[in-house]
C-alpha cells in the first residue's frame, strides 16, 4: 500500500510529521511505501541516510506551502505545486491508496474531494472524528467539511460512519444519535426534522432518534450526526473546555499545597492518556473515492504514526467497499432518487 | 417589585422553588412582592404559617401542570390554566414585574413571548445564559429560544447581550464574538457571514469578529453571539462535559488511591462554586417586554434566590430601557429598514 504523507502540514511540520513517518516504518508491511510530499530539500534534512530507509519512503517534490490560515479554495489555486493539492493528485492518477494531511482543513477537504471525487452513492463527504468518552468512542459526523448539509447528506453521514464504527471501532450494531436540541420528535430544525424522518426508515440502521450536546460524553450513542457547522463547534468546543478545566483544576491545587498538585500529576496523565485523541491518529473523510485522514494541525509524530496505521487498517477493512454496498441497498433515497 | 415565580417548574418543585423565594425574602426590600403560582393547596402546604410570611408572600392559584417534557405550543393551549401561562398573564396586565420559571423551556419561550411582546426595536428575543469561566464571565445568546435566526436577529442578540454584560456585569466595553468555523472572515454559513457585516457597521458595538468553539474558555470575548440551535448544543455540551470528565476524574482518583480521591475532594468543591452557573440565577429571555427568568430544569433553592434577586437587578438597572435606546440609534436595520 502506498501512503502519501503531505510533510508540510499542520504547526510541527516537517519534524514531527516525518519522524511519525519513520516511527510507523516496522510497523507496516513489506509491500508498503511511504509518499513524503514537499520541497525535496527540506524532507531530505530530515531523513536518515538513504541506506537506512529500506527502500521504503520515497519523496516527491512539492516546493510551494500552503500556510494554517490561508484561504482554501484561493490557496489552492494560487499554489497548485503545495503538497496538499500534490498528494490529492498522486491519490486521483492511482499513486497513492491513501493521502494524509495536518494541514489547512479547509484546502485538504477541498482538494481531497475535487481530486478523489465521491464514492458511488455518495453525495457529499463528510469528516469523522473519533471521540475517546469514558463510556467507549464516539465516532462524530460530520465536523466541518460541509456546512450546507441537506437531510440526505446528514442520513449518509449516519451509514458512513456506523460502517466505521463497526468494522474499525468494533462496535457491533452502533446506536445512531442525531444531534438536535431536545430528545422529542418535534425538536430540532427543518433539515434535522427531515433527516430523522430518512433514518427512520433505515431498518438497517441502528437509529436511537434526537440527542442532545449532554448526551455525548454519557453513552447514550456510538456515533453523532450533525451538520459540519454545528459539529465543528463540538470538536473545538470539547478541545477548549478540556484544557480550560484542566488549567483550572492545575490553578486549585497550586494555591492547596504543591505537594498534593505533585501527586495529582499522574492521574492527569492517566487521564490525558485514556482520552486522547492522538491516539486516533486523525479524522476520516468519509466519503470520497479512497482513503483520506485530515490530522489536528497540533500533531505530533505519534498522531502522524497512528495516522499511517488507521489508513491503513482503512485500506484492509475495506471500508469504503462496504459503505458502497450498503447505500446500494438502502430504501433511502432523495425525492427524485438522484444524489442531489 | 413584584416578581411572580412558577412554583410547580423543575424537576425540585415545589420544595425548592418555594424554599428559594423563601430565602430570598429577607435580601429583598420593604415594597417588594412575591407570586407563587400553583396548586393553591400544593403551595400553602410549602409555606409557614401566614403570619411569618411578613405580608410579603401571595398566592396565585393555578391548578394544571406543564411536564418538563410535554410538547410546547400544544401544553399551553391544553393547560391554559397552568403555571407558565398564568405568570405570563400576570406580567401582560401588569402585575408582575418580573416572571421566573425552571419549568418546560420551550413553553416559558412560547408564552413569555406571546403574552409580554417584544421590546420596541426587538425582532426575535432570545436566551442569554452566563458561563463562569476561569478568564470571567461569558454572555451566550441565544441558547435556545430562536432556532431560525435572521443576520438582524443575531446583531440584536449582540446589542442585547452587551448591554447586559456592561450593565449587570461590570465589564465596560464587552468584546462581542461571533460563533463561527473559523477566525477568517471567509469561514461561516451566510446567517453568520451577514451577521458579521452587520456587526462591522455599528461603531458602538465591541465587535471582535469570529471566534471558535475552543475560544469560549479562554478569554478570547465577553460576548458570544450564535443562534438557538448551535446555542443550545454548546449549553448542553459543557454541562455534559464538564459532568464527565469530573468523574473521569473521580474515577481515576479512587484507582490510585482512596486517601488521594478524599484529598481532590475539597479541590472539586472549590472548582464547582468558583464556576457554578448556579450563582447566576436562570437564563434571561432578553427582548421580551418586561422581565422573564428561565432557570435549569434541576434548580435548587438558591438558584431560585439568585434568579430572584437577578430580576431585581435587572429591573433596577432599567436594563431593558437601556436596550432600548441603544436600537433606537444604531444605523443597523434590515434591508427594508423593517423589523423582519
Amino acid at each position: 500500500m502506498r501512503i502519501a504523507i503531505d510533510a508540510m502540514g499542520g504547526d510541527n511540520a516537517p519534524e514531527e510529521i516525518i519522524a511519525g513517518a519513520l516511527e510507523s516504518i516496522e510497523l507496516l508491511g513489506e509491500d508498503d511505501e511511504l509518499i513524503l510530499v514537499g520541497p525535496e530539500d527540506v524532507i531530505e534534512a530530515q531523513l536518515p541516510s538513504l541506506k537506512s530507509r529500506r527502500g521504503t519512503i520515497t519523496i516527491v517534490h512539492a516546493p510551494d506551502i500552503i500556510a494554517m490560515d490561508d484561504v482554501p479554495i484561493e490557496s489552492l489555486r494560487r499554489k497548485p505545486k503545495s503538497s496538499i493539492p500534490t498528494i490529492a493528485k498522486l491519490a486521483k492518477r492511482g499513486q497513492a491508496d491513501a493521502v494524509i494531511s495536518a494541514g489547512n482543513t479547509g484546502a485538504c477537504v477541498a482538494a481531497f474531494q475535487m481530486r478523489m471525487r465521491n464514492l458511488p452513492g455518495v453525495n457529499r463527504p463528510g469528516i469523522a472524528v473519533v471521540f475517546p468518552t469514558p463510556e467507549g468512542p464516539v465516532t462524530i459526523c460530520d465536523v466541518g467539511a460541509n456546512i450546507a448539509c441537506k437531510p440526505i447528506h446528514l442520513y449518509q453521514y449516519g451509514v458512513m460512519a456506523s460502517v466505521y464504527s463497526k468494522h474499525l471501532l468494533g462496535i457491533e450494531k452502533p446506536r445512531v444519535g442525531l444531534m438536535s436540541i431536545g430528545a422529542e420528535d418535534a425538536k430540532g430544525n427543518e433539515i434535522v426534522k427531515k433527516s430523522r424522518e430518512l433514518m427512520k426508515t433505515d431498518s438497517n440502521m441502528n437509529f436511537i432518534g434526537n440527542i442532545e450536546g449532554r448526551d455525548i460524553f454519557k453513552g447514550a450513542c456510538d456515533v453523532v450526526i450533525s451538520d459540519g457547522f454545528v459539529g465543528n463547534v463540538i470538536l473545538k468546543l470539547t478541545e477548549g473546555l478540556v484544557d480550560g478545566l484542566f488549567k483550572a483544576i492545575k490553578h486549585e491545587l497550586m494555591e492547596e499545597r504543591l505537594r498534593l498538585a505533585m501527586k495529582f500529576k499522574p492521574v492527569m496523565k492517566r487521564i490525558y492518556t485514556k482520552y486522547d485523541y492522538n491516539e486516533y491518529g486523525g479524522a476520516l473523510l468519509l466519503g470520497v473515492n479512497g482513503t483520506a485522514l485530515i490530522c489536528h494541525g497540533s500533531s505530533q509524530s505519534r498522531t502522524v504514526r497512528n495516522a499511517i496505521l488507521a489508513s491503513k487498517r482503512f485500506n484492509t477493512e475495506k471500508i469504503n467497499d462496504k459503505i458502497i454496498e450498503y447505500l446500494s441497498r438502502t430504501c433511502v433515497r432523495t425525492a427524485d432518487g438522484q444524489s442531489s
